[in-house]
């Protein structure tokens, strides 16, 4: 079930992801909404490049930036919005921080870990049920990829 | 094939995981190695509990720390090694940073991600190919995990 909130959420992701863009930064963005109040409490793109680390993905940033924020390495009352399909990297560490809904735009056929490769959640050795919607404003968010990559070339 | 040189590294990897054991942390232990110099570069436990942050497994952290010390988010020339099979998590970032070899100890059914769940190197979504090692010392780095849940139950 996808709601309105979900595509405001979604848009303040796809924010992060144009911002990402403009930085020389793979474009995906990632906002993290704490459960009780609504409120986004963490955003960010990819930012690999800049912090010269390969781990920093979006949803990577926004779980490590609001678990520092509260002295926890489980933030279970939070959901996160990411405009393309996180990798096995991200999957498994959206597992991890015990997030409780995970929603995303795209799917990523070449290089998703929730929908395809060995699709994290759907395995014996992912020991988190998370609730999971996908497809909303997918169009906007892999456009903004594909602008970016054929600018590129 | 594993080499006296491949012992060696994994028990200094093994020293990373007693300290992590003594700090209260899961004890997993991993060394970078920079494959010109053969010197160790990075050494790190887990350190999820003390930096409250759920992607601060061993492999992440001398990823992390080793690419920042040299400014890039790719690091070829590098060997990992690491007291348990790492997870879905830590084998894309593995595979992110483009590290040439990685050695582990013991294997993980419960959690792990490269001979276990969704065999990361295995997927078409992994684009990076990796000599992969295994088993040596593997008694020795399951023990020290075994001790340290004993002791918590």
């Amino acid at each position: 079930m996808i709601s309105d909130k979900d595509h405001s959420y979604m848009r303040s992701a796809l924010e992060e992801a144009n911002k990402a863009a403009q930085g020389g930064e793979v474009p995906i963005g990632a906002v993290l909404v704490d459960c009780a109040s609504g409120d986004i409490v963490a955003r960010s793109g990819n930012a690999t490049i800049s912090s010269s680390d390969p781990t920093a993905h979006a949803e990577i940033n926004v779980i490590r930036s609001r678990c520092k924020e509260v002295g926890a390495q489980r933030i279970p009352a939070h959901d996160l919005y990411v405009t393309l399909e996180p990798c096995a990297m991200c999957a498994a560490a959206i597992a991890f921080a015990r997030i409780r809904r995970l929603v995303f735009a795209a799917p990523d056929p070449k290089g998703g870990g929730v929908l395809h490769g060995g699709q994290f959640f759907e395995q014996p050795t992912c020991h988190h049920k998370i609730e999971i919607a996908h497809g909303l404003m997918a169009d906007e968010s892999g456009q903004v990829l594909k602008d970016f990559f054929q600018k590129r070339r």
